[in-house]
């Protein structure tokens, strides 16, 4: 489940709540591609703006809509007392495994991380993956507690933000972690910008944003790096330049939400306010993006 | 209800609930010391770690108990939807006044920020403060924004992280974003090691972590500082350099919390996990100091 390509799908919703039937849609359109799995509920997923009852919901319908492949659930908030119940409501719903970040409104330090993992770790009967994002969480984890919380029982990879962009540096970067961590745990890179030379480095997954609208392309990376074809991997990830360069400037969530109303495949809007899909002039550049490099 | 001395009291908690009975002490202790307003789930007050029902329980319990002193109640959430149920809780809930953070999980545009600040400040029937906080937000507010939001109905005072420690630059700061807004519209300064310099620079206002637990010595800065007696004011800030420097180190709410619990004036633990008291060696140098400056 923590190995191959992981699809991140966005939940649309408007003010009033969530659009299951689209979400739905997205779900099914992950299965018919044949991704590895599904994490419902990452960031691009917008847990961290949703109640507990509508992640229990939106876990619920992905594991109903995925067919066999297997579905992660996002459990990241701000307490450890809700984590430890959306812990629970995931594995209620079938999630196979859950992503856990150490969201923070008070700065947190490594001694109440650890005791965060420790605490819900215990409690789980599925494995976890460690979700590492300082641009949303404002925690930076050192690699030291990464190899603490990786001995925790139930963790079973960990979700890096990035590779250097240098393939001998980013080789270098997932050795070091690796050197840190039991052989069983996995370690995957998100920034899509930094899937293909991570994968080509030695990570075993890759939990994509693109994935979650446009799993074909990043099956083709994927696919292409796990057989060793590295060179097709970053020739096929560079064509993507252009959709990186937005990711940088206005975050994925944004670009993705932006290029999933476009493509008509969740309504207008679809994020939660107060956070906005791109207008104006970036939208329209974001379109001719999307048509030029065909992606539907 | 927006100017001299706000008193940010803590929410004693602990993993099953709020204590009612300790929380309704510290607001009758604020009460009896003469503070001029109490804000109630402020970032001391853990508003972020809380449930809908406990902020609107909190907000009522400190309104009851605050008798004549105005109550102003933190309304900040992720989501736009949640901001505006919980303004009209805390109207509802008798606040006077609230105080709106623009929290944060992906990053904010300063035009979702303005969004978020129009869509509640339509919604108010009782005045706002805009609290400005990059440490817990992760948003930096432009002056230009500053200026933008002020201008929306209801908008009352802004909330300001801190002034320079120079006092001549204090006063061209708060005089470069009084430029900016309304007459009307407060200025009060937060990060308790600035007040003395902020107040003396002419902030009308100190949103205070210290005066909700020691509010004796909070008032005695701000009256002086009130009074032309600017020295004074810094002299009696100058005395509290050892719990301004914990303050920076561990964040003001551990040191604050902590404090609490050694004075014995809530029970051991009272934070949200995963947030926790301070421990070991900086507890014991923590209870030196409050014996040091008489702080009980």
């Amino acid at each position: 489940m923590f190995s191959g390509l992981s699809a991140f799908p966005l939940t649309p919703l408007n003010e009033k709540g969530i659009d299951e039937a689209v979400f739905v849609r997205l779900i099914e359109r992950l299965n018919a591609a044949g991704v590895d799995s599904v994490c419902a509920l990452g960031s691009t997923g917008s847990y961290a703006y949703l109640t507990r009852h509508e992640r229990l919901r939106v876990a619920q319908l992905a594991v109903q809509h995925a067919g066999d492949v297997p579905v992660i659930a996002g459990i990241g908030a701000l307490r450890t007392r809700d984590v430890l119940e959306l812990a629970q409501d995931a594995q209620k719903a079938g999630a196979g495994g859950v992503l856990l970040a150490p969201v923070s409104y008070q700065k947190l330090s490594d001694d109440e991380v650890f005791g965060l993992f420790d605490a819900v770790t215990r409690s789980l009967s599925v494995p976890l993956c460690v979700y590492d994002n300082p641009a949303t969480t404002h925690f930076e984890f050192s690699d030291e507690l990464h190899g603490r919380i990786a001995q925790l029982p139930n963790v079973a990879s960990i979700k890096i933000p990035g590779v250097p962009a240098d393939p001998e540096a980013a080789r270098a970067r997932v050795d070091l972690l690796r050197a840190l961590i039991p052989r069983h745990v996995t370690i995957g890179v998100s920034g899509d910008a930094f899937a293909a030379t991570g994968l080509n480095a030695g990570c075993e997954a890759w939990y994509s944003v693109i994935a979650g609208l446009f799993p074909q392309i990043a099956l083709a990376i994927t696919r292409n790096a796990q057989a060793g074809n590295a060179r097709e991997a970053t020739g096929l990830s560079g064509r993507l330049a252009p959709l990186w360069a937005l990711f940088l400037q206005y975050g994925s969530l944004r670009v993705i939400a932006t290029a999933a109303e476009l493509r008509g495949l969740v309504a207008t809007p679809c994020l939660p306010l107060p956070v906005k899909s791109l207008q104006g002039e970036v939208r329209q550049r974001l379109a001719a993006i999307l048509d030029e490099l065909e992606l539907a």
